[in-house]
């Protein structure tokens, strides 16, 4: 019988039945014959020697491919696996596979974990497994055998079970795995190969299951490849906020006390609030009236806004607090501002109407998603609405939008995208039902964006049910897109909750609602923030924003506690360190935290009045009068983050 | 056989089988027999002519006794109850009685329910009663002429089951109305009555029940008191703060939406937001460490703080978050900042440590005991807390009662008392158990109030079980007692938490913790305020501190704005009023909502470059250079509420 395959561009050929993707690649060049790495039969990777049984799709394989990467590590994390076996008799295996940069094992030990300092080890092992140059193999077991073989490692027997019978793998030597997909025909091409880190991980990534320790490596076909990933694990890791988090001591979080709930100590604590108190007032003078509302309300709440039918999966439990009241933990601020602007009949003298808060809402991200302040279940979202008549979109788009611009001038944020998203103009039915109000915001919001001169781009078919909406993405270290910034329109709400302002006319209108968030929530902007300055942070933000020093501390200390305290009058964050500890040592510590300032005060300094001044990140060290530095420091401090206005 | 009762003094006396009180009180006097209104055997009121069937301890009710008043009260509640029966046909009824100040009935009809309109008509229809003359007998009701009589009344038809049979109760003429304990024998006595209000209350007190309408009077033996109590009711109605805050638009509470869970309009919010910055900025200065902490945490902390086994029924109930984590709203700070304690090891370099925080938190209040922003269910405590070494107890104590006092200075708050609750002496066994720390810590407590020269008084057997207690307790214009600042001791929690520093001698040493609010919740703080400023706020906390009016708008606005940017950059909170309305109505408007300053520009203050200043609450408006004008009102911001530092 022939084997008829289809090709990537569509042509059809006819093979001899049992050929392999390897036959398949000879035939079509003999290059491409000595790079096939394997095949991908209807999707799925396969050995490259396999024969292949039924007709189908078919792809070679090759280093340049994204799969070629995949059955690289793929092969690298069977390698480690036979290199774990020899080192360690006794281990316990849980799964290993590729993955989006790398590869891992999970492994478990009765005495004592694998851990990092085993890393070195392991990656010999595994260099010279690769060295002694043997062939991976298809092979199979049966369910028999691995019962017996794997009779002390309960995990394997549990993925032996599930796996059918026979098990397919592969082997080498005397080791074999099960696992499916392609491995490399030949080891030679493992070469750039490192192992990373070593992390807990629990067994089927269910916290009440064991914790298995998961062994981290990548591999790249090329060594510059695997440099440059090594120099983007290290800026990742010197500008992940959660390793500066811990250094600089900003915040942590306890998954005992509270999955996903940050603690944040006193220096990320004045971050943060420093952050709140500018964006406040920023937004006050900008025609916003700041409210408090509750992070809980009745559940009904949240049926009438629609979020528990369409949204329930990312919400907290409700609360039965008896008396038939069902209370809620609000996942958004928007039906509570709505209650604000149900308080009172509106008129169109009102409008725009801006109601912000610092708004706190609760959602539920599954214990995995977490991460730092970065992914948490309780957030702090520096929330508003503005609520318009349909002519005055436009004019109050443009009106937040230089909000955002301006404060992101203030942070010295630069490094954005603008996406603005249309409704999808070949299925207007799945959007709400409002022809004219589509049509003429969507033209307002990209007038606007055309008037302020911003590079953007558009996504049709990506807005909201409810209407068009700008995004601002940023990028964190490790990588994911970020939405930070936000102007969203809302046909729907202003529908569901029936809200309306009386017109010119003397009739009820309804309103547009538009959801803004500026710097997005707090966790998140300065986990940001934390990440675009490495934690240096600018001195209007930082916890700390001077140290001083006394040379000797019965000699300098009364005039250091003297200029400390005018400066804390003048509202500066200032510490004295007075500790038994060399000078040199004291200085070390105050870059190591990043402080702006460091300032020491001898005999020198004390008969002169001045101060020996360093800046965080430069080398020297200078001197400026008492007085002078002070309000030097105080500018800095006016001046925000703005290079545009650094003395 | 004869009849033995005993009287308050001890003595005891014979009488005749029969004897009513009546005759006990003519026994002791004549006088007391023409006071007497009626009696009280064992605790229980019976009316005057009732026979006294058994031994007991007895006492005369004279119009002097509080038990007096509610005889009179009890009196008018059933004649309310017979006003009405003949002002409403098939009106029906609920519960009816006396009241600590006052007395009630409950009604309910089908056609239009009694309303506050009727009471002169009601008021009428009693003075009739009472003018008649008759006399109210003790009498009694079969069930099953209950039955019949209240047949179209459930209500009453209820609580006639519940009451057995006979059903004992008193009648006037034809009516007749079921009832416990005692009314006047001589209705002559109730002249100085009023009735006062009609309000909805469930039937039983259930909100799943129907609503009647509660009708409320009072009465009192001398008009004078009546006159009294309605100053005092006009008193408490012009300081309530939840009539203020509706009528200055400073709150609302919506129970359908989240019962006892306040939203801040933007009036409200302003108040609230400066006093936030305020008190966050004086502890700063005082050497506090602000924090933010999540408002839910694992259950476990609060078995391990001891909360849920002692405070249950306060709390909220617990969410289910999946991967066996209850998680649970907390209703106290303390366990959260006893985290960030715990967070990094201690030493006595560290001490005292001093956490704060605006710590939002979440109790469980009967739906029928919240009352504006007073009682609540949500609330946020300006928080800390101090962990010491025992030695440093005193000094530190000091120091926050210094910042209370301070603080209590800047918002002109002087009607406090002072209340210092020690363990109770003969029973040392109910508290925690450390007598070193129990004896040495109060007198420590005891010789700072003594420093500071105030007056207190000591409350034995009144402190808590962790520790002695500093409570500044203060009063709502309804008559309640609150605590508004309290310093707390406490040796438990450090124990439940295994709290430790390193001491000088190497060694782990227990901290005591010391709990501290300074102005309480944001919510019964802003409510005390508006209480005790009646809604007129100090300028600095005013929402809005200047109202300027334009004479003619054409004219005189630009000036007017020009004057408004200036005042706005200096801070100040600022709105022009150019409505097309009359000056008049205008300028009482800005009085009506308290706004501290009303300026007026016409033609002569555009030539003069003066602003015509009208201060609330004084009568004559001034003339002032514009530029001096807002220097005085930075001026006034400057110095908060201190009467010591006005102009």
């Amino acid at each position: 019988m022939a084997l008829s395959l289809t090709f990537p561009d569509g042509s059809v050929k006819s093979f001899d039945d049992g050929a392999s993707a390897l036959d398949v690649a000879k035939s079509i060049s003999i290059s491409l014959g000595k790079k096939a790495l394997a095949g991908k039969l209807n999707g799925k990777l396969v050995d490259l020697d396999a024969p292949i049984k039924a007709d189908g799709k078919i792809e070679i394989v090759t280093k340049d491919s994204k799969d070629g990467l995949a059955v690289l590590r793929h092969t690298a994390a069977f390698v480690l696996a036979d290199a774990l076996n020899q080192l360690f008799p006794g281990l316990r295996f849980g799964e290993g596979t590729a993955t989006e940069d790398g590869f891992f094992y999970d492994t478990d030990k009765d005495d004592g974990q694998v851990a990092v300092t085993d890393l070195p080890a392991i990656k010999s092992k595994m260099q010279e497994i690769i060295k002694a140059g043997g062939q991976i193999e298809s092979a199979s077991m049966s369910a028999a055998d691995a019962k017996k073989r794997y009779a002390n490692d309960k995990f394997k027997s549990q993925l032996a079970d599930e796996a059918g019978d026979p098990i397919s793998g592969h082997k080498l030597g005397d080791f074999f795995d099960f696992n499916e997909g392609a491995l490399l025909p030949d080891l030679k091409e493992l070469k750039h190969f490192d192992l990373l880190s070593v992390a807990g991980a629990y067994w089927e990534s269910k916290s009440s299951n064991p914790m298995l320790q998961r062994v981290y490596g990548t591999a790249y076909f090329k060594a510059a490849d695997l440099e440059d990933d090594a120099k983007r694990r290290q800026e990742a890791k010197e500008r992940d906020h959660r390793v500066i988090g811990r250094d600089l001591d900003l915040f942590f979080v306890d998954p005992e006390v509270g999955a996903g709930m940050p603690y944040w100590m006193p220096n990320g604590a004045t971050i943060r609030r420093t952050i709140e108190r500018y964006i406040v007032d920023r937004e006050v003078a900008d025609g916003y009236e700041h409210v408090y509302t509750p992070v809980a309300a009745n559940l009904n709440l949240y049926k009438t806004s629609g979020h528990w039918q369409h949204y329930r999966e990312d919400m907290f439990p409700p609360m039965d607090m008896g008396e038939g009241e069902m209370l809620e933990l609000r996942p958004m601020n928007c039906p509570s501002h709505i209650q604000i602007y149900k308080h009172h009949t509106r008129s169109y003298r009102d409008l725009p109407l801006r109601i912000a808060e610092l708004g706190m809402m609760h959602r539920y991200e599954k214990s995995g998603a977490l991460s730092g302040l970065q992914r948490v279940r309780e957030m702090t979202l520096n929330d508003g609405h503005t609520f318009v008549a349909l002519d005055q979109v436009e004019s109050e788009f443009q009106k937040i939008l230089k909000l955002i611009l301006s404060v992101y001038k203030d942070f010295d944020i630069n490094d954005v995208t603008y996406r603005l998203s249309y409704r999808d103009p070949a299925n207007t039915d799945k959007y709400f039902d409002d022809d004219e109000m589509w049509d003429r915001s969507q033209h307002m919001l990209k007038a606007a964006m055309d008037d302020l001169g911003l590079d953007y781009y558009e996504a049709e078919g990506e807005a909201a049910f409810y209407g068009p909406k700008l995004d601002i993405q940023t990028k964190t270290a490790l990588g994911n897109e970020e939405t930070m910034s936000t102007i969203q329109l809302d046909f729907m709400l202003p529908d569901r909750f029936d809200l309306t302002y009386v017109g010119k006319d003397g009739e009820d209108h309804r309103p547009v609602m538009i959801h803004r968030g500026v710097v997005g929530t707090m966790e998140r902007f300065v986990a940001y923030l934390t990440e675009i300055y490495k934690g240096a942070f600018p001195t209007w933000l930082a916890p700390t924003q001077v140290v001083m020093i006394p040379v000797k501390n019965d000699l300098h200390e009364d005039y250091v506690n003297n200029l400390k305290d005018q400066m804390v009058k003048a509202g500066l964050r200032v510490k004295v360190d007075d500790r038994n500890e060399k000078m040199g040592y004291k200085i070390r510590e105050a870059q190591t935290k990043k402080v702006p300032y460091t300032v020491v005060v001898g005999d020198d300094e004390l008969a002169s009045g001045n101060v020996s001044v360093r800046r965080y990140g430069e080398d020297k060290a200078w001197e400026q009068s008492a007085p002078m530095f002070i309000n030097a420091v105080k500018a800095d401090v006016a001046n925000y983050s703005r290079k545009d206005a650094r003395q």
